[in-house]
């Protein structure tokens, strides 16, 4: 009999990524195209699927890595719903349900940031580790990870994009974009953020502009409330806006120097360089991430 | 065969309260000492051990719920040791080698935060709950919690005392108590901060003095940050400041305020009264919990 073969889905606010495979290795084909609306959207990916079971045979579960927020909770009856959200029709969307019953085969979902870090974890630079944080900074800020084996769950799911930290105001007057919250680090240091602060977008303004040192500075912040809080194991850096890799030195020395010694942890005081890295999987820890999580569907 | 009983010790920086027991209804006896020297603290903790064991016979096993920071790697070669801290000669004591030694039993030994929360797991305000945080609010600021049904580790352990938060200076020019990082949490609204701040100790400030409304404030912070970073299925705060009732309220609302509304769950936008609450066990947290994680060595 064929080794299974799995469905993967990154369903981003701005695009959808759709692809079938086994590991990061035997991805044997990919998709992607624009978020639309979610009947066409999800019927696009549910085609795409299709097509390639007539070739390579019945997909064995389907794993969905998906925007959010998402309703996680197993026994509430929108369990993989899309909860209330401003991107216009996708609010109350049973998105594991459309796949679910399209292909009737096992279908999970979690948050995007859950996914990554779970892709990380089997292939990439999470392996091995209890614990880790797998943070996106792009259009929007988010987390997720990995604790005791297990992805981070709680009352609903991580958002680590909205939490509140120090501004100097004198150095920065930037009042943050943050619909609800104004200035928490999304609200500062997203991708978008940066366009407004700075008037261009962030991959246009050359390594030496002062963007990128206050953006170091929040991100910096940021990070050394999640080892306070979390004190995870390794912190894995992905997104658009860390695509500018000059900026992982520059955050280095901001945890550093915030932290201040006060942790008492080689990773932390000799080896930062390898305590927050970027994705070992580059930009396939999502989707990679599905394909892990299909897979231990049938493999559990 | 007698019901196996078991030592538990919370070992502060300012005293070690010691218990023989096996649960909250049956505490056989306890003690209550200063922590003065390691030497005479640990022997003289010992020394009531033996006394109950000539009255009660053999303890089965022994918790303890340590100040910090502590060497919770059990791969370490100093597991169990209390890492360099400022507190005069307890740098580097083996303090769960130390009672493994006399007694040649099982001896488990955690952060004091994470002690009461796995006694507030096993039987107080975090029963069936498969993650919650405890945090202390008093001489320091700490935090500890279960997720996933175990207790909160990773590259060392949380230090939820040290996040940063922002200050509105204007309102409050306190530069913070806290000698690594001034106005971290810990620095901003542990008890020691609210005495110099204001002059006098807080329990000494009735509650309509601004002091209580400006705590709510940090603490308020303090806590989305923790619901945006792991999404805990309750907050239990213990502590001497907490003592302070009416704090409650005034951080619920502080809570709500500033999450507005992002967080969409009901816990959080209708029943915040019982999201944030005091310890079901009241100041026996740390002690229960480790009565319940010393019995966990023999029943596990």
């Amino acid at each position: 009999m064929d080794r299974p073969l799995f469905g993967g889905i990154e369903a981003g606010g701005t695009k959808f990524v759709c692809v079938a495979g086994r590991s990061p290795d035997e991805i044997v084909v990919k998709a992607q195209f624009p978020t639309s609306d979610p009947q066409a959207t999800l019927k696009q990916s549910a085609d795409f699927f299709r097509e390639q079971e007539k070739q390579w045979g019945k997909l064995a579960a389907i794993g969905i890595a998906c925007f959010g927020p998402l309703e996680l909770d197993p026994s509430s009856p929108s369990y993989g719903f899309i909860l209330p959200t401003p991107k216009p029709g996708w609010s109350n969307v049973n998105v594991a349900g459309y796949f679910a019953e399209k292909f009737n085969i096992p279908v999970v979902i979690d948050t995007d940031v859950n996914v990554a870090a779970f892709g990380e974890w089997r292939w990439g630079a999470g392996q091995g580790l209890d614990q880790f944080i797998y943070l996106t900074i792009g259009t929007g800020i988010g987390g997720g990870g990995i604790i005791h084996g297990k992805m981070m769950h709680g009352l609903t799911h991580p958002e680590m994009g909205h939490i509140r930290l120090p501004q100097d105001v004198q150095q920065d007057p930037f009042e943050g974009i943050c619909p609800y919250h104004g200035n928490c680090l999304e609200g500062l240091a997203s991708g978008p953020a940066i366009e407004k602060r700075w008037g261009q977008k962030g991959e246009l303004l050359p390594a030496s502009h002062p963007a990128w040192r206050l953006e170091a500075q929040y991100i910096g912040i940021g990070l050394i409330n999640l080892v306070c809080i979390l004190s995870p194991q390794r912190i894995i850096l992905g997104g658009g806006v860390m695509k500018q890799q000059h900026l992982f030195p520059l955050i280095h020395t901001e945890v550093t120097r915030l932290l201040n010694d006060y942790i008492q942890s080689y990773s932390i005081q000799h080896n930062i360089a390898e305590y927050i890295v970027p994705p070992g999987l580059g930009s396939r820890s999502g989707v990679l991430g599905a394909i892990a999580l299909a897979s231990e569907q049938i493999h559990s």
